[in-house]
C-alpha cells in the first residue's frame, strides 16, 4: 500500500506537503538549452552525469536537447536508466567485484563493451598515473578479444568546486595537459583513443575548447545548488538557473529569533554546507538535526509564520535528489508532473 | 521491473553486492535485551524512537521485548508502520499544516487523539516555555471535545550527545526540573497530566530515574553509531554494541596510503563525521564524495586489496538507514533476512 502522496498534478504549490523537491520546470528547461548552446559548434558531444538527477525523464530531456546519452556512476544507476528507455548510458567509475561485472554483462548482452582508462588528472581519488601507466593498461584492454579500448576518461572532480575562475582554469589546464600527453603516448602506441571525456559543470568550457577532451559530462547544472552558486563565474560563462528546491513548512516560532521547519538533514544533505532560504533576506538556516531545521531570524526581517511554506536551495543538489522518491516538478505555481527519482538508492 | 538485488538469503556476507547496509543480528538482540534489562523495575515504559530504524519488522521486535509501542517523527513514517502492523505509535512532532492533519485524521479514524504538550527543556528547537505558558496550551487543549490532554513531550536533543557523563547529568537534571514544575503546575490547575515522556540513548537512565518522566524513548541503541560511540559512558551504563554497518567494497589502490571505497556520502551520512573503519587499524576514512570514500592508510598498516570488502561504521545512524530500500541482516557471516526499511524517505 502506497503512502499518501505529497503532491497531485494541478495543485498549487504551496498545497504541497511538505518537505517535498521541487523542480521549476521553466528553469529547468531554460538550463537545458543554455547547456545545447553552450556546447554548440564546439565539436564536442554532450553526455551529462545522471548521477545528480537519477531519472529517466530528465535524461530523455537531456539528449532530446542534443546530448548523445548520460553517464552514471553506479551499474544499479545504469539498470534503473536502462529500463527507464535510457539507450546509451556510460558508467564513469571503477566496477570491481564478481557481483557487478555479471550484472553488467547481463546488461550490456548486446551491446559491444567499450572501455575507458580512468586517468589521474589532479583529483588525486581512482585513476591510473597518466604516461606510461595508463599506456600499458591500454595495452592490456586492447590485447582481450571481448573488450575494446575506447579512450581515456579524465575528470577531475576537485577542480569544479574551486571558487575562482582562474584556479579551476589552472587546474583543467594541467589536467588537459596530462591527458593530451596520455593520448598521444597510447596513439604512438598505434592504440586507437577515440575518446577523452570528463568535464563537470564548474569547468566544462574549458575541456570543451581544450583541443584535447571531445566529450564532457556536466550534471549539476540541470539543477545547481548553494555550492555551485559560491564559484566565481567567469564573464560569458552560462548562467544556469536555481531549478531545484526543497520545500519546507514553517513548523515552530518558538521565538522572535529563531524558526524551525519541518525540513533537517533527511531531506537536504548538508555534506556541503546548510541550505540556503530561497528570497527571505535575513533568514538563515543555521542548524540541521534529523527532522529540523533551525532559521535563525535577523533583526528587522519578515517573520516567517506558522504553517508558512518556504522555498529552500541545497546545500547540494546530487545527494539531496537521492533522499526522494519523486520531484514535483512545478509551472507557474502549479503542479505539472511528479517524476520518479528512477535511480534513487541505486548505490550498488 | 525491479534492479538486481545486492543481497539474497544464505549467501555469505562477502557475496553481497556493496554498498550495503547490513544488521548483525545477534548484536541486534544483544541490545534489545539490554534495553529491557536496563528499563526492568523502573516503573517507566520503554517507548523507543523508530526514526532510527523506520523498520516495522524492527518495532515489531521491540515491542514483543517489551516496549509499549513506538515513536515516529512524521505523519509519514507513522502511515508506513501502521502498514507494518505496529499499532501504537506516538507523533513525537508538531503536525502543521491541514494536509497532515487530514492524514493524521484518517490514520486515527477509530481511536482517541492523545495529545502533548512538548515543552524546551533545554535544546531550544521547538517547544513552548515550561511554566506558565505550558498550562496555557494544556487549557486549551483540554477545553476541546475532540483531543485529550495526555501530559508533556520532554526530549532534550542536544544533550544526548554531550560527551561527559556529567554534562549529560547536569542537562537532564535541568530538563527533569522544568518538566516537574511544569507538570505540578498543570495538576495544580485540575487537569491530569499523565505522561511525560523524553530521553535518548545518551540519557535515558537519567529521565528513568528522575521520578519525573514515566515514559523513555531511545532510539539508536538498536544500532550505535560512531558518535555516539564517542560519549564517555559512566560506569554501570548499558554498553550497547555496534550492529549497524555498511559493506563496501575497495574499488581502486592508486597509491600505498590511499585506497578508495565505493561507499561515499550516499552510503554513509557524514553530518556527524566521517564513518569509521571497522577494526582495521591504520586505515581512516578521510573523504566522503558521492559515490567514493577515500581511505588514508598509515604507513604500515595492513593494505586493502583491490575488492576486498570492509565494513564501516557509520557516523550517524538515523540519515544512514533512510538512504537504503533495506537491511542485509546476517548471522555468523551469512545473510538470513532482507528486511524493507519501511519508512525510508518518509519525511512529510
Amino acid at each position: 500500500m502506497p503512502l499518501s502522496p505529497h503532491a497531485s498534478i494541478g495543485i498549487a504549490l504551496d498545497e504541497v506537503d511538505t518537505p517535498a523537491l521541487v523542480l521549476d520546470m521553466d528553469a529547468l528547461e531554460r538550463n537545458l538549452l543554455r547547456m545545447a548552446d553552450a556546447v554548440k559548434g564546439s565539436g564536442v558531444r554532450l553526455r551529462p552525469h545522471a548521477k545528480s538527477h537519477k531519472c529517466a525523464e530528465i535524461a530523455r530531456r537531456q539528449i532530446a536537447a542534443g546530448a548523445v546519452g548520460v553517464c552514471c556512476q553506479k551499474v544499479s544507476e545504469a539498470e534503473a536508466l536502462a529500463q527507464g528507455g535510457v539507450a546509451d548510458v556510460l558508467v564513469t567509475n571503477e566496477i570491481v567485484g564478481k557481483q557487478k561485472l555479471a550484472r553488467l554483462a547481463r546488461l550490456v548482452r548486446e551491446a559491444k563493451v567499450d572501455v575507458l582508462v580512468e586517468v589521474n588528472v589532479g583529483a588525486d581519488r581512482c585513476g591510473i598515473e597518466p604516461g606510461e601507466p595508463a599506456l600499458a593498461l591500454a595495452r592490456r584492454i586492447a590485447a582481450l578479444g571481448n573488450l575494446r579500448f575506447a579512450g581515456l576518461h579524465a575528470y577531475h572532480g576537485s577542480a569544479q568546486h574551486l571558487r575562482g575562475a582562474e584556479e579551476r582554469r589552472a587546474a583543467i589546464a594541467a589536467a588537459s595537459e596530462k591527458a593530451h600527453v596520455t593520448k598521444a603516448l597510447i596513439e604512438r602506441a598505434g592504440i586507437a583513443c577515440e575518446t577523452v571525456t570528463g568535464a563537470g559543470t564548474g569547468t566544462f568550457l574549458l575541456e570543451s575548447s581544450s583541443r584535447v577532451f571531445n566529450e564532457i559530462q556536466p550534471g549539476s547544472y540541470v539543477f545547481m545548488d548553494a555550492d555551485y552558486n559560491r564559484n566565481v563565474w567567469e564573464e560569458g560563462w552560462p548562467r544556469f538557473e536555481q531549478s531545484l528546491f526543497v520545500l519546507a513548512t514553517v513548523m515552530s516560532t518558538p521565538a522572535s529569533d529563531r524558526a524551525v521547519l519541518d525540513a533537517g538533514l533527511k531531506a537536504s544533505s548538508v555534506d556541503s554546507g546548510m541550505p540556503l532560504v530561497h528570497e527571505r533576506p535575513g533568514a538563515e538556516y543555521v542548524k540541521a538535526s534529523d527532522e529540523h531545521g533551525i532559521l535563525k531570524i535577523a533583526v528587522g526581517a519578515k517573520a516567517p509564520k506558522l504553517g508558512e511554506k518556504l522555498l529552500l536551495v541545497p546545500g547540494h543538489c546530487d545527494p539531496t535528489v537521492n533522499l526522494y522518491d519523486s520531484f514535483v516538478c512545478v509551472r507557474r505555481g502549479k503542479v505539472e508532473a511528479l517524476w520518479p527519482v528512477s535511480a534513487r538508492g541505486a548505490v550498488w
